[in-house]
């Protein structure tokens, strides 16, 4: 029993999908791997789906099926209006804050291999007056190295930036920062679950640059980070022509795509895994996942949110907790 | 008989694939547009590959189906070495330029409705030592609002700039140069066979700015050319997060996507639509097209050339060409 991982779940803003994909995840269709499942929200929230659905929690805790694993509940209290269903609110903001808050103290504490967290809301966390942007930034707290990718079957990308003006992330191509991020992804994952990894680095200018002629940095700054990294053992190649190496990447398992901005590797990956993806950070001591949506506040309370992307989160989560 | 389009067809580099898929196509399989086809291009390097492929040119010219169009053919010279199949050569870059000229000098002179041309090197053309990129380059000479845009079943793209380093495109993102673009774009596809269409314009920020946290060019720039487009009368909409309008349009045939910078248009295009994309230049008297790959002079020669994007290319030229 020990060996299973230990993953907590955030419950997401209470105005949103959240509670909803969260239980349709636990009642156990389609199954979940095997894990000491820890949910991080306010109950009633649950329950309120529970009674919506028909469904009820059966991840081990109930039916005694104790080699699934188990569940537990952290009862954490949300102020007035955070339940309302379909709003950006404060009081949501604040809750869906506090679950995430308390799921990575577990984690930071060595309690917990990994958290997934159903989707906040940036706005509602700007009206709880946090400073955070999300969850990523808040990660970035504790972990200034964390690393944004997003997962899925055909396509696994990772990005150099992400919350910055296009402007912003073109200065950040630099041959140190980018050797430093190649040298961090690779470690996250090495040695996990999930095996190994080579990586393709896309090229920032049109064509790669064009020898040149298309703008300078992939000569001055893009290759030799990734002709250092593969002194370093790295397996890497790249720059290559943006509009072709993801086309490329498609289908081939054991690669990951380095995209040097945020929309160079998010507009291919929502073009190809847009139900099923799943953003995971890397680069912390534990690992954190997510689906690749959000609150989906029209549709909260209706019954119809998809759970695939969650769980897809959840399995991802366990593959890379999992004690080889 | 004196309604069909009038197309011209550039062989392309003579050491490509360009003879092979100009001949596979006007082979007739599959049928083609009726139209008064008229080819530029060196007559030998196409019976060559007439005989090794055992395939000759059936449009109309032969078979006597005059309702089905004719087929004329200009038969350029080529100097030593042009036809050398595998290699970027000078004499290929010239060939082929010189293919395209007289194809786009009957353009001018109103004797052709189309130019559709097969993939230069733009390597060779280097080597020939000519000033332009490529054919977009070319045509802006006489047409410097020549638009970069691709056509395909699920997509189709506009391109605000194209063959510039990325931080020179930021630096063309004005709103004024936008809605000059606009209307132009809106001028060059309408009255055509093709149908009215929609604009959504992405923006150029992650999240298309998120109001201006990530960037100001969507609220300062992209937003006032939208809204004076949308008041002449274009019906477009945007900005909309980059990674978010690309997979929302895909499958609305009356929807173009306004793309702000080279890969941000290309990167979601090549990967919906590959094999049967094409290269359309607007903004021109005329309407030119071409298929959305290279030269692939790794293959030329071998019978291998996929042919499937140069006859969309041609009856995207003939859907533009047709008089209403």
């Amino acid at each position: 029993m020990t060996t299973l991982p230990r993953i907590g779940l955030s419950l997401g803003d209470p105005g949103g999908i959240g509670p909803e994909i969260v239980l349709k995840s636990l009642a156990g269709r389609p199954g979940l791997p095997p894990a000491h499942y820890v949910v991080f929200g306010t109950r009633r929230f649950l329950e309120r789906e529970e009674r919506a659905l028909g469904l009820d929690l059966s991840v081990g805790a109930r039916g005694g099926r104790e080699a699934r694993g188990t569940l537990e509940f952290r009862d954490i209290p949300a102020g007035p209006g955070a339940g309302r269903r379909g709003s950006v609110t404060a009081a949501g903001g604040q809750a869906s804050f506090r679950y995430f808050e308390a799921a990575v103290a577990e984690a930071r504490a060595g309690r917990l291999d990994a958290v997934v967290t159903a989707p906040i809301s940036k706005s509602a966390w700007g009206l709880a007056g946090l400073r955070w942007k999300g969850h990523t930034e808040y990660l970035a707290r504790f972990y200034p190295g964390a690393i944004m990718a997003f997962w899925s079957a055909p396509l696994k990308v990772a990005l150099v930036s992400h919350h910055l003006s296009l402007r912003q992330a073109l200065g950040r191509i630099r041959k140190g920062q980018l050797l430093d991020f190649i040298v961090a992804l690779d470690r996250s994952l090495a040695g996990k679950g999930t095996g190994r990894f080579a990586f393709a680095v896309a090229g920032l200018n049109p064509h790669a640059g064009e020898e040149g002629l298309l703008g300078r940095e992939e000569i001055d700054e893009v290759r030799p980070a990734v002709e250092a990294a593969g002194r370093l053992g790295i397996k890497i190649e790249g720059p290559f022509p943006p509009d072709v190496v993801f086309r490329n990447a498609v289908g081939r398992k054991g690669l990951f795509v380095i995209a040097l901005y945020h929309d160079q590797g998010l507009i291919p990956f929502k073009l190809l895994a847009f139900e099923t993806g799943v953003n995971i950070s890397l680069g912390l001591p534990f690992v954190r996942t997510s689906p690749d949506h959000g609150t989906a506040f029209d549709i909260a309370g209706k019954g119809r949110a998809d759970h695939r992307s969650m769980v897809a989160a959840i399995r991802l989560a366990a593959a890379f907790a999992a004690k080889p």
